[in-house]
């Protein structure tokens, strides 16, 4: 029997059988492209370098009101084939939960969302537009993905009103938690350069491993904020400090360290490099080793603040689930960091807990229910 | 033409030509027994693991007065031979200067008190004994060379009254330097561990290297002491700190450090180590992560204060060279460090300029001069 398309779990398991490993399209985006043409969407691959991407509307362009949905099919390697307890390419259904890469992250939530809006313009066909952009890499280096599909937009003079990312969102229970914003992530490259030379003549050689533990530990031990309306505090972590020098009658000449800083509305990127330049200038003044600085952004820091759309996100999870959804801005970053230079932009989806992992899973019932909750947002926002 | 092996000058150029790079014997130390037997010594050979010594006696065991001789015949390896002008176990002499591998360090100087020993013994012989503790391993681990010598020396009750190290200790200009102690060195190496994590959530992760980065300015920071009668300042060098993590986005589990510590008399291992725990327990204290050490000490600190015998030796060096040597207690370790458990030790010997590196050389006029330096001691202790 052929699957019926248009139903969200067999949407979803469909997509799962395509090994959709980034930067490969595995036949995803074909699939959807397929069902959204089908059901009437103006479809429009927008591949740019190594990723396929999708964007689909129904409706004319240029609408006054718009609904957008994001999400990505590309997914994580699935890590120790062996050590799944199904193909982790099967979507195979154990006791009602079916298990595979990408059951959580997140292509239930993009067949969820197809599925609703598929649904929702056959039943009820709005006055406005539903626009569906859908990335091939959201799991990699993400430069030609969500980006290229926005900068694919505005030379199109395509637009959303406000945007729904459908990553999952939930730590344990559907409904507990929707994001509202994200933190942004700096990660900066520290090398500090000296003198190399021998232990027993330090006078000699000028060691730069002090200046940069003195550095670090004055990265750590600061308080970057105490938190911000929908924000818990920024957090600073250096992940690395090395040298290499396996001789422990030598001074080494370099040394090297990295931090990554996740930080909330109080900061810029601008404003932690102008920090940090400060905190290098100061150790650099006081220990006379010369630090060299590279600063790299992967995300500005956003949020969306509570009012209509977030509202309407908001009462939809709670009529579904009997939850009051959480407003949360915590976690790592998602293509919202994105969607939110276009437009209003909030996130909800599935629980989460078993994304990346061996026997990645999802219960098939939730993803009924992220179908029904998308489709009751569909309905309240073009009532 | 025969070599004449008790000339010092054509003494040192055969035992360059024994190709003796540590642990190898090479020849170095049968031509020495030969030599010595000849010229009426008590040679014994003490060899241990892999490596060979050689303990000449002339006079009696027992003897009130002894004086001893302590050296290497090992060598360290000649690195690119092809960047050597002449070859590295040539012995060739251009324009008076003898090159080759173990030239300053420190083939000339056992050739000159093998030399100066055998004149002195022919010539005047002397009320009391001439010893020659003779190693093939400093330049290596060291376990098995004049530790080896000792050991054996106590278990058959011999003795030297006193000891002149043969190592070069001049800077520049023969007689300028000659060593009356050296300082101690001890390393530690450390471990933090903490709880892995991803960066966006540290609060489930415990990082480490903050910690060990704390750790190590609080140690480089401090100052040991400001020098003592005999000594500089002791120094602490951090020769490493590793992660080894590549992930900007995870919190490491554990990270490394090492330091050494140039310790003079104003410490011991004991309390140095004793100093070090207290940190590491403060840290671990102030910042919740556990810290480990590992603590190597490969020699305690020693001086063999002014007076007589370190007078006679000065004495010497000022009559043949001129020159008032300064009596230092700096640089690296050597042999001395393990003869201090046994008597007053001192070191004079050649200008240590190219020691270790391509076209060490000496200048031959130096090592006459070295010879008449040890002939004078030799008459001095003994007159």
């Amino acid at each position: 029997m052929e699957p019926n398309l248009t139903d969200p779990v067999q949407l979803t398991a469909e997509l799962i059988r395509c090994p959709s490993v980034t930067p490969d399209e595995g036949g995803a985006l074909v699939l959807l492209q397929d069902v959204l043409t089908q059901a009437g969407f103006d479809c429009t691959r927008v591949d740019r370098g190594e990723t396929a991407n999708l964007y689909a509307r129904w409706g004319a362009k240029g609408e006054a009101r718009s609904f957008g949905f994001n999400g990505h099919t590309d997914v994580v390697p699935v890590g120790d084939a062996a050590a799944w307890s199904q193909p982790p390419f099967s979507a195979n259904v154990v006791d009602g939960v079916m298990y595979g890469r990408g059951t959580t992250d997140m292509k239930s939530g993009v067949a969820a969302f197809a599925a609703a809006a598929v649904d929702f313009v056959r039943d009820t066909p709005p006055e406005g537009a539903i626009i569906l952009a859908i990335t091939g890499d959201e799991e990699g280096p993400a430069t030609d993905g969500t980006v290229a599909l926005l900068d694919w937009m505005a030379d199109q003079q395509e637009a959303m009103s406000v945007c729904l990312v459908g990553e999952p969102t939930c730590p344990n229970e559907m409904g507990e938690m929707m994001k509202i914003g994200r933190r942004g992530s700096l990660t900066a490259y520290f090398t500090a350069t000296g003198v190399q030379g021998h232990v027993a003549y330090p006078h000699r050689a000028l060691n730069p491993v002090p200046a940069l533990a003195r550095l670090m530990d004055r990265l750590s031990s600061h308080v970057l904020d105490e938190g911000t309306d929908h924000f818990d505090p920024s957090t600073l972590a250096v992940t690395t400090f090395d040298t290499g020098n396996p001789a422990t009658n030598v001074i080494p000449a370099d040394c090297r360290a990295t931090v990554n800083i996740r930080f909330n509305d109080a900061h810029t990127p601008d404003s932690l490099t102008a920090w940090l330049q400060q905190q290098v200038d100061q150790i650099s003044a006081e220990m006379g080793v010369q630090i060299t600085t590279e600063i790299s952004v992967s995300g500005d820091s956003f949020v969306t603040p509570p009012g209509a759309f977030v509202d309407l996100v908001a009462n939809a999870v709670q009529a579904e689930t009997g939850r009051v959804p959480e407003l949360s801005t915590s976690g790592g970053t998602s293509d919202a960091r994105f969607m939110k230079n276009h437009c209003p932009v909030v996130e909800f989806g599935l629980v989460g807990k078993t994304m990346h992992q061996v026997d990645e899973r999802v219960e098939v019932a939730q993803i009924e229910q992220l179908k029904a909750i998308y489709t009751r947002i569909l309905q309240d926002y073009f009532a």
